[in-house]
């Protein structure tokens, strides 16, 4: 029987609405890559009571619990209260932790407050996990046949700690049985018809599990196996993927789990090219998605952010009775764009976007959502339109973005247009 | 005494850490707004006993429970089946609702699949709720003495769904204690030093509750007040703002959940400014930024995202002795790319970054995360450099946007370089 595990979140900024957690996400893929199976996220506020009655309840039905938050310096920090609480007995100080959290300030030429101090008391039975990366130690405690893991909400703590200490305890836990992943992108189907071609992929209780997933225009195919090795559970995964790629051949575009920029970073290596971007609508978020990607600077000449029509003159060289004749947001101002993009940056690729994201700027003719592209390549210049549905100004220039990614991965190819927006 | 309510993310793309649980911190939010008190979230994966195990639990502590997720046309999609097991009956073929999606299909030219229809079976006793965004009809039902909506996972049909039967159900509920949120954010101390100042206010069972939370090199104190009504909710704030406003006015900067770059679109149209960046390791990120604000396009010049030396000669007219001379991350060939920016966008302001994002290019001199910043203004152009800790890639290129943010919000006037990273 695989350990279960669960994740909690703790803090009043994650369940009032001020932050999303993003930690539990980490820790499931982290902890089941080493063969736990995680079945639960929860995220309590900063108010004990919470917090404690989601812990004793978790205490029966899991073998591993891994905490992150409310360990902080002060007084809505309650993790490890709650813990003692639990635990039956009052804190106790640990000399060590304190004379760690006040090197780490001094080290900084910070000022080492009182109040860092409540940082190194534990609950009872606790072992004390030094942080290397911040002020909040977590620690290891029992409680009842469940060991905890409590670790700071900071997330490059966190995942310090996590891989420094908590992943090293579990490798000789009894009964881990890895799992392995595998994804396989998707580019045009409905997520129904997709489900149809693979539904006897999908059945409950299958090993491998398949399952389908939308977001952003695309749908991803998700296999999930277990075995009784990490080679085991591989050889489950490409099996299983091996029988599923045929059925989507035509609309499979890529597998695993890499963004759509690093696809495309790894295309342009793949293809030597170079690109440059000329963005109005889009606003520079091509070029900060590109450059998100270690090592983009092998293929991104540069871009332009041209918002204003005179940016689009000055820098970009797009004629003013152009402008005047055919408006901003329009197929043969993206032409002169991408071609002004290619020119100045001499480089093998330019793209251009031009559209109304707005929530104000439509009109009847050209409604919000409205985006023209173009796209500048030795053959020559190629624009085109895409009417975006109006759902928000993120959405329009995400969805500007997801057809720039697109056209460059299909190398400019006509392809179907995603039927999911 | 308030309603409480629990909020449930549905799907294994959820809990085996391949998307982020969005949904829940939008819920809990609308929720408290409208005077519930949202006490957890959880996120369970397809395993239809882990969701009944959670919803039969759930249903003996909270009034309302709303559940995302589960709701699609696939065999992973399972929340229907669990309610109708924990309402312990079949499920029941609603017309109307088949009608609706495949009139919603048609419309936008797609074909009907078939498996479509399993969005049309509703537990026993459940009141379908119609999807005019979507395929998946969302419902409500009664579970012990708590009401179940389960709505789809899809963000903006959750949205809609909420927005247009979940809320107005809730409007004539007894016991809503409406509750009120204020937001003051701070530059300057660290968290347990901010704590100790404000240390009186943040004792557990305060109300309006006072806390802290620290991200992305900003603190933020939160206060959440209840009240009678509305306005005693807003009340209770503004008083508990009042004491605290005095207590740290010199790191005050913001009061409001506003983003940077929102505060500084606002900040550049009370001053009548326009602005330019120009972007070598940021990217294009401070663009994409500030764009992603309505409204940008007043304020906004353009950027030039000049990643290679080519391009910082080519559009911004670094001279290229210039860059053999002192590198391209150095202060002044960042000076050289502000005031080129300036010149070139004609605008009253210009930013430039050149800095090592990682997470290869470090050297001993200039490890990765040096990142040199220059500002060109009516006064002058000043150029300066940040030693920002190589804590990856992003990192680094976000707190670079951060410093360029805190800059433009101080009017450039030297303030204490913020002491959390």
């Amino acid at each position: 029987m695989t350990p279960r595990a669960e994740v909690f979140a703790v803090g009043d900024e994650l369940i009032h609405g001020a932050n999303l957690d993003t930690n539990s996400k980490y820790i499931a893929s982290q902890l089941e890559a080493a063969g736990l199976h995680v079945a639960r996220f929860t995220v309590v506020g900063d108010e004990p009571a919470a917090l404690r009655d989601a812990l004793a309840e978790a205490s029966r039905r899991a073998a591993l619990l891994v905490v992150t938050g409310g360990l902080g310096p002060t007084l809505d920090d309650r993790t490890r209260d709650v813990l003692a609480e639990l635990r039956g007995g009052p804190l106790w100080f640990h000399e060590p932790s304190w004379q760690q959290i006040q090197a780490w300030l001094r080290q900084r030429g910070r000022p080492v407050p009182e109040s860092n101090r409540r940082q190194a008391w534990f609950p009872p039975g606790a072992v004390p996990v030094p942080n290397p990366v911040g002020t909040a130690p977590g620690f290891r405690v029992e409680l009842g046949a469940a060991t905890v893991f409590a670790l700071p909400g900071v997330p490059r703590e966190m995942q310090q700690l996590l891989a420094q200490t908590v992943l090293p305890a579990l490798a000789d836990w009894p009964g881990l049985r890895p799992i392995a992943q595998r994804w396989l992108r998707i580019l045009g189907p409905s997520e129904a018809l997709l489900g149809e071609r693979i539904e006897s992929f999908m059945l409950p209780g299958r090993d491998p599990a398949v399952g389908i997933t939308a977001s952003g225009g695309l749908l991803t195919i998700r296999v999930v196996g277990s075995g009784a090795s990490p080679a085991a559970a591989e050889a489950a995964c490409d099996a299983t993927v091996a029988e599923l790629r045929p059925r989507v051949a035509e609309w499979l575009f890529a597998e695993g789990t890499q963004e759509l920029p690093e696809l495309v970073v790894e295309h342009l290596r793949r293809t030597r090219l170079t690109v440059a971007f000329a963005e109005s609508c889009t606003g520079g978020l091509l070029a900060s998605r590109l450059v998100d990607v270690p090592g983009a600077s092998a293929v991104f000449a540069g871009g332009v952010v041209a918002y204003a029509n005179a940016a689009k003159q000055a820098l970009l060289g797009v004629p003013e009775a152009l402008l005047a004749a055919h408006g901003a947001v329009s197929e043969p101002v993206a032409a002169a764009m991408a071609a002004g993009a290619k020119a100045r940056f001499a480089c093998d690729l330019a793209y251009a976007t031009t559209g109304i994201a707005g929530p104000d700027g439509g009109t009847e003719a050209k409604p919000v959502g409205t985006v023209c592209f173009a796209r500048a390549d030795a053959k020559g210049v190629h624009a085109w339109t895409v009417p975006i549905p109006d759902l928000g100004r993120t959405f329009v220039r995400d969805r500007a973005v997801f057809e720039v990614w697109r056209d460059l991965l299909r190398g400019g190819r006509a392809v179907p247009s995603p039927s999911t927006v």
